[in-house]
């Protein structure tokens, strides 16, 4: 069995989760040349104002293209977050919206304001999910920048590209001091330091 | 095992058949409240142009949200149709753009021109999809009109919710005029009755 990598974006109706994962799968599939299915499914929840969009990654062609097993998991409220880390592996990587997620169930999570960043810098609320492409082309090595300002650009309403080129910037920016706060806490007795190091 | 049905949305990128196919999905998941998933797959074929995007619908959780054997295949352009139509069950329905295909695969497709439609009454090519959508809500028991309205309202951007709703019209009126025209032609004894009828 070949590579594959799974990320499913999750959080509430309104927070453009579907736009990012189509974002996200043409920037892997269209600009970075790699096989990628997109999927969301509608159910009796969907109607409560969940949402939630996958992506799924391989070097094959992907015969099942809904995720099993979690490489990451981007939750943008707290049931979102409570529903779904259970579907992440041991070494997989957490990053939520720390402007509606409070509770970790884990402390390796990453946690980045992206509605409150979306507010504070843009005053859009809706970019904050462009901020969390960019945090997430930070972190994770399935997908280059390049290829996510590529899409992004492609997709977004014409006159709106500045702006969104800023908040991909901000995402990344915003995902690398998170990294380093995360890391400044391992200095601090209160946490113990495996919990913190061992995804990175 | 329940009931399933499988729709394609197919045809060449930048005719927005991946906002298609999650209109057609909100529609019938939230809209309608049924179990429905929406996918696109991306792979080096997505670099020569190539668009489509499914939409399944059941009436219990989808395990496997890919298509298998269609029950409704949208060809937007003669490439799709020609590769896609053997995916079609015998019984399924073809419905192609008139405006690009013109050597069908069999005597029961639609034809409906959508994007010279779009240009003429509309001025604007970039409601093609709109108006297949319109046609697709007349031509098939899954989805209802209101449904199909009440999605596209919630997609499309602020102010241009009348020319939306007129493309979804439009679509209706030629889904019927398809429907008599394909009838008529049973009329002429160039083409076998039962190749126009067993589909309806």
């Amino acid at each position: 069995m070949g590579f594959r990598y799974e990320i499913r974006l999750s959080g509430s109706g309104g927070q453009g989760l579907i736009l990012m994962g189509i974002i996200l799968a043409e920037a892997i599939g269209i600009y970075d040349g790699k096989q990628v299915a997109q999927t969301q499914s509608y159910g009796p929840e969907a109607r409560g104002g969940s949402s939630k969009s996958e992506v799924i990654m391989s070097d094959e062609e992907i015969d099942y293209p809904k995720a099993m097993s979690l490489d990451l998991l981007l939750a943008m409220n707290q049931k979102a977050c409570d529903e779904f880390y259970p579907d992440l592996k041991p070494e997989g990587l957490l990053i939520v919206d720390s402007t509606f997620v409070t509770q970790l169930p884990t402390l390796k999570a990453l946690q980045i304001p992206f509605t409150r960043i979306a507010r504070e810098k843009f005053k859009r609320e809706v970019v904050a999910n462009i901020i969390a492409l960019g945090a997430l082309s930070q972190l994770t090595p399935i997908v280059s920048l390049k290829a996510v300002e590529s899409a992004v650009l492609a997709r977004v309403p014409k006159g709106t590209e500045k702006l969104n080129r800023d908040a991909l910037k901000a995402g990344m920016v915003a995902a690398k001091r998170a990294k380093k706060d995360r890391m400044k806490a391992v200095l601090t007795p209160e946490i113990p330091k495996e919990d913190l190091l061992d995804s990175y």
